[in-house]
């Protein structure tokens, strides 16, 4: 999974029944301090995350394996909220 | 998902029955104003997208659960046209 | 998918029943006139492409979701062969 | 497979059954000599690995094919801790 | 599919029934004349290869689709040695 910081949404025109009316997060990679390293992309909240925080994202066939996104046409999904990173014995994050 | 542009289409001679006269348009990942920042690659089309819209696009086996590619030996599906980007309160993108 | 040049063959032993005795060819990825930008990689054809013509690479799971790669260890596939490629009104690539 | 290396952990608030109570460890890809050259991303132990240790990353769909994490919404599993790596006869890592 | 050479081996303690007893090389990726590209990773040997030796690596799903890692947490199996590879009538690699 990737550690990644949500840092705003889209509003999108969406067909498909199964992610029409999800939110739709731009999330960006970061690094174990929180710090961006990634491009923006798009994943699906389904943990009621907002902007600022840190999260899990599953990517690939697998984000397709939370109960809100069975079978949907979604290649990223947000898993968790991150409450901490602990590198070495120290703390490197923590919401 | 990733945040692309409709950039052209292509015309190829197919032999598989389930993608044999889809469209299939040429896209590059943007970044979140909708400047192009990845490589040209192509995507079915199932929202009636069109050159110059903002599409979200799902990539890999995800791309074949809408409807329109359902088995289908496709590896990259527009499934929305992007109305609007938002990053910390601020609209960074518009149709 | 990916847009890509046929640009080569393997000869191979392999075991495995159901990709032995298809075609394997050396592939790379290019831009939209059809520069190669890409490392070689192997697909195996589906379409009787050869060397020089520009085709279209279905990568990952979705590999193995034509007639002639159903449950084979392939994770490329070629799906069809390029005629032309338009990007803003003009041809950037025609047989 | 990826060789990794487990340099942290990582606490989560996550809705997902199948995921909660899982160790998610923070790995970073190594060279065959333990030495990091790749970004921190983070893993779910099947093996009781512990921080320091060398393990073998299986990500994407094969993921989920554990049997600590079947049918979960993870895309990375440490599947086994390294013991030694050889390369032409030689010993580049040993636990 | 990738060309890789075969440099290495690792030895893992690993808990997966499915897995464990596999031969696990350390591979990495070339170019079409056998010269190392790529960061080494680990695959599944199916065809007794061995260092040296210039192989067919398929990763992703598609590498639980041979009949040795049905079902396996892996992510890349070697699928064939390479015996030769020619482009524009040139061999470019002979085993």
């Amino acid at each position: 999974m990737q550690i990644a910081l949500v840092i705003g949404s889209t509003v999108s025109t969406i067909k498909d029944e199964s992610i029409r009316g999800r939110k739709l997060l731009i999330v960006r990679k970061t690094d174990t301090t929180g710090n961006m390293t990634g491009e923006p992309f798009v994943a699906v909240d389904t943990v009621s995350a907002g902007a600022g925080d840190l999260v899990l994202i599953t990517d690939g066939s697998s984000a397709r394996f939370t109960s809100q996104t069975d079978n949907a046409p979604v290649d990223a999904v947000i898993v968790g909220v991150i409450d901490s990173l602990e590198l070495g014995g120290e703390v490197t994050y923590r919401k």
